[in-house]
């Protein structure tokens, strides 16, 4: 249990790292929405391991065969269902991980949880590549919301403690890897557009619904919104965000709250960050254990692995905003325009 | 919408600021556990208002009246149902806000939301006030998590920037009372004991749970787990928890990742910190709008505020953690013990 | 768990027959609907007890009273609650019932499901008297539909066998009574006006979510749309409902459907027709067993009952009926009118 | 929406009758369980079509192919994901109806709902062919609950009013199709095995659960539990279900409450009816409109189509009650065996 995500639109999310394939249904997808395969491609590339230098050579088609859903190229109400086909794996490189957990990864709590017929292979339904299905997910409640006028826009703004430049990003990307190490880093994420009053309060607000779709993604370690953790060190008349009218439109000056305040959207951009921990899978030698002997252990993970996902993850985090913000506006009985 | 949480434990809440009074249906609460009140009337005390010098005059018994739930003082199976009656309100120091929002408060995106019907007086259902059910049914979950082992401590961190001794903490409180400011703060919360295997991958894990049930507290601002941000500028051979095996049971030699891996528990404790935003209610003149005339306009906000509700907001999250580690434990089928 | 109903319209429904109160909270209420206090009490009336000589004779005010969820008259969009003090309890007629279980009311299977701290007292959770915060819930939801041009009527059509006439019925109840004894009925429920197009396929058909709500009322045994078990037995050609265009709109000329197909309405009346077992308390001496003995014995049901609650059940059908309409129409985002 | 039943066992059905494929996911079921592949086939062949004489000539493999969630032929904890690809389409019989809506399907009240865009093609998401993969998730749950003692027999009892023998039943589908009609008829379950103690009260009942899956089969007019529509005829002396110990067991005399009082179970069979419409596809000339034009417009229904599905949707009752009761089961945290 875990893999839907939503109250009216359900993004159901399947498959493991090795499995015959990976997939996602969307139930409540709004009819007669035209998809852009162009725009799908797109955006799935981005996300796609192989593409650079700093990533994983592991080099997927990722294209995703539509099953149902759609009728002539639009959506047609009926749930989408969507399957990528897994046709590069290479189990033998994680043969033996079932007795002796990785460190960092779902392994070991996996085994205890599900027991010993637990998919371990490639990291099984807990790998990163599950994100694959979450992003055509993504693309689609993207494209739609584009339609209304939102837009959803994530950026690295962080890799291994450094924020000046790309290239520095690089070059520590780049260290690590000749040390058989990994880096981890943050994204931030941004939503225009979205209009004001939507979203609910306690636990159905904003916050509560797009931290629920992010932390979805693995390696995610924690979501701030507006000023986030710097906005416990400010005073109240530094942090209040105050009003004025701006076009005929009541705006805040500021917008210290990333556009949310009591759960619901204040019509400012809607801002968070998400801190991503560095890849667990790293060459270098690590302790662990052996299950079935309980002695101590050392592995060493082989297998191809990114030294840093979180540029790949800018993606993902845009589909976990887009899905999240798209549930809201249907929740909210938004009349969404589908052309 | 959006006041219920859980899945197999069902907390809803309700009231206004205002109104005859709030309170909490608990729907899903094991049945067979004694209802320990003076533990609940300690909990209670420490999230009331006016219990010292640096919170709000506001002083209320705040004693819950159980509808229904228990019989004989254990609870029985049913729905639990406890009310808490407002009996100190004010209405008179918060007339005009629903023309000229306060700015950093709910009333101009619940006005959009919920047109001028909205209860806006002392912030009507998004009032910190609305924390005191959510502490009943944390109070009950703590006793019962308490059988099995399980205790949840949340403590402040950070108070204003200030993260040296408790004294200077609150000096800093006095300076913002001083200038009719307000300061923010960081809580930290630790659940040990909690068993490893519990919890769900993607949209159900710990984490997502948790965050869903602290977002439901007023003034949050963000969540993070283990090292959070932190992790993000760590090597993977840095972050990485190694495993070890420690009076035959397998444990991690550090607990970087707080206690949960890919959503699931590990068996360490579970570790996060929440950062509050400063009291948005100051008495400093701020600027505004009226939103029937669409002009610029200065508030200040009189009644009786907190300058720094951190303190306060301690057992509200061990609260969230309580409802949302008791729910999934529910969820799992875990075998809990009533007595 | 169990006593929430509702997607976007959540009602949580509280209380057992002699705890301090009943009760419930109605979560997604629309804003800005002016509650009419004398239809609410008119409505309750119907399903009060002790009305005439068929009723039981313990006798009520029901008056809700309303903790939250309104301002000035007028639902604010927070929470609804309302809660009914129990004040003519008897629970000295109860006594004992929980070792040797009434036959046909749920002590037994609640003693294993809840074990000895089950409030068996007059049927504790499970009584009849729940069905009162059901029609606070109900009476709100039918006031808003009204106003949207949606009419819910229920009406009485079999007691004890009985098709023929009021009168006939009042006999069947009365010789019944003379006899220790008790009779059951059928209840059918109309709501006319509900718009076409509301609804989803599969598990969330209208019929899945009037069933969901309709067998929350204690003694349902089933429920039947349109022609229900009658359509089996008939020919495709005479059932299949034929469009025709009437008055610029598509109709169907007859409605064996009860106004839904594939889960989704029609645009004609929705009909269904409901079951009701006798009332299971009567004071003919029946068999059942000790449960701390595990031997047999011989039991007769004191205390005050009704020998039929078919007709206290109309508006209770009416409610469910309601809440499911409701929920439905805000799922989809209908364009309600408030006013 | 409405594609997903279940709250701990989480069946998501996809797909439409002419699009690439139809599908399950099917979230929450338990790890390590043997796929009994053969007993899959046998159960998909008792719905398949085409099977005898009856039945439309369409015949398919509707072999599922697995692409998650196995594990050596064991079920592993992630989500189980089975495509069934579309092989044998003949959409051409289909044409135009999108205009002309056929009277008794989903075609009207989904072109109101979904717009042009619906897929109409053979019924799209609303075609009786979604009952496949419903069948792969029942086979599955069926096998599951049979390691737990748990039988679950559906059979028809009633065919167009006919309910002597199977050859009777037979002759009246052969009038009906001899005249290019279609007859309807009732299914009788039974789940023998089920322990006491399982459910819920209101609207998480067993009669809730089992009516919300059974619901989502195409055809279903009404369900009943017990004696159903027979109790509303019977004084309370005659229906009560007597208690009495039976080799150390607490069980009733009768079974007049089908295994469920209070909406949880009793221990004794679970027994339910359920009645199906005719096919609504029928050869001969119906009254319909045309949409574009809103005139009145004659249709006769071509392709292939079944004039009685009632023997093929036993075993889609069987799945149904299979999924509600392995799902109520694992919501009550029961200890299940896996083999």
């Amino acid at each position: 249990m875990g893999s839907i995500y939503g109250n009216k639109l359900k993004v159901s999310i399947f498959g493991q790292s090795h499995a015959a394939g990976i997939g996602v249904v969307i139930d409540g997808f709004p009819s007669g929405v035209k998809v852009d395969f162009d725009a799908l491609t797109e955006f799935m590339e981005r996300r796609a391991p192989g593409r650079n230098a700093q990533s994983t050579p592991r080099r997927e088609a990722d294209a995703p065969e539509f099953i149902s859903g759609l009728s002539d190229g639009y959506t047609c109400g009926a749930p989408i269902a969507a399957i990528i086909r897994n046709t590069n794996t290479r189990s033998g490189d994680y043969n033996g991980f079932s007795d002796i957990p990785r460190p960092s990864h779902a392994d070991y709590p996996a085994l205890v949880k599900y027991g010993p017929h637990n998919d371990f292979s490639g990291g099984g339904h807990f790998s990163g590549r599950l994100t694959a299905p979450l992003c055509i997910a993504g693309a689609l409640s993207i494209g739609l919301l584009k339609k209304n006028g939102i837009n959803i826009s994530a950026r690295v703004i962080e890799i291994g403690g450094v924020t000046t430049s790309e290239e520095d990003m690089t070059a520590v990307i780049d260290a690590a890897r000749a040390e058989g190490d990994s880096v981890g880093g943050v994204v931030e994420c941004v939503a225009e557009g979205f209009p004001c009053g939507i979203g609910d309060p306690m636990f159905a607000g904003l916050e509560n619904r797009i931290a629920s779709a992010v932390f979805g993604i693995p390696a995610v370690r924690g979501i701030e919104f507006g000023l986030g953790f710097e906005a416990a060190r400010l005073r109240g008349s530094e942090h209040n965000d105050a009003y004025t009218v701006e076009d005929g439109v009541i705006r805040t000056k500021t917008n210290n709250h990333g556009g949310i305040i009591g759960g619901i959207s204040t019509g400012m951009p809607i801002v968070f960050r998400v801190p991503f921990k560095p890849t667990p899978s790293i060459a270098k030698e690590q302790d662990s254990v052996s299950v079935s002997s309980m002695e101590d252990r050392k592995i060493a993970i082989k297998g191809r692995h990114d030294p840093c996902i979180v540029r790949r993850a800018v993606p993902c985090v845009e589909a976990a905003c887009a899905i999240a913000l798209l549930d809201a506006l249907l929740e909210d009985g938004y009349d969404l325009k589908t052309e």
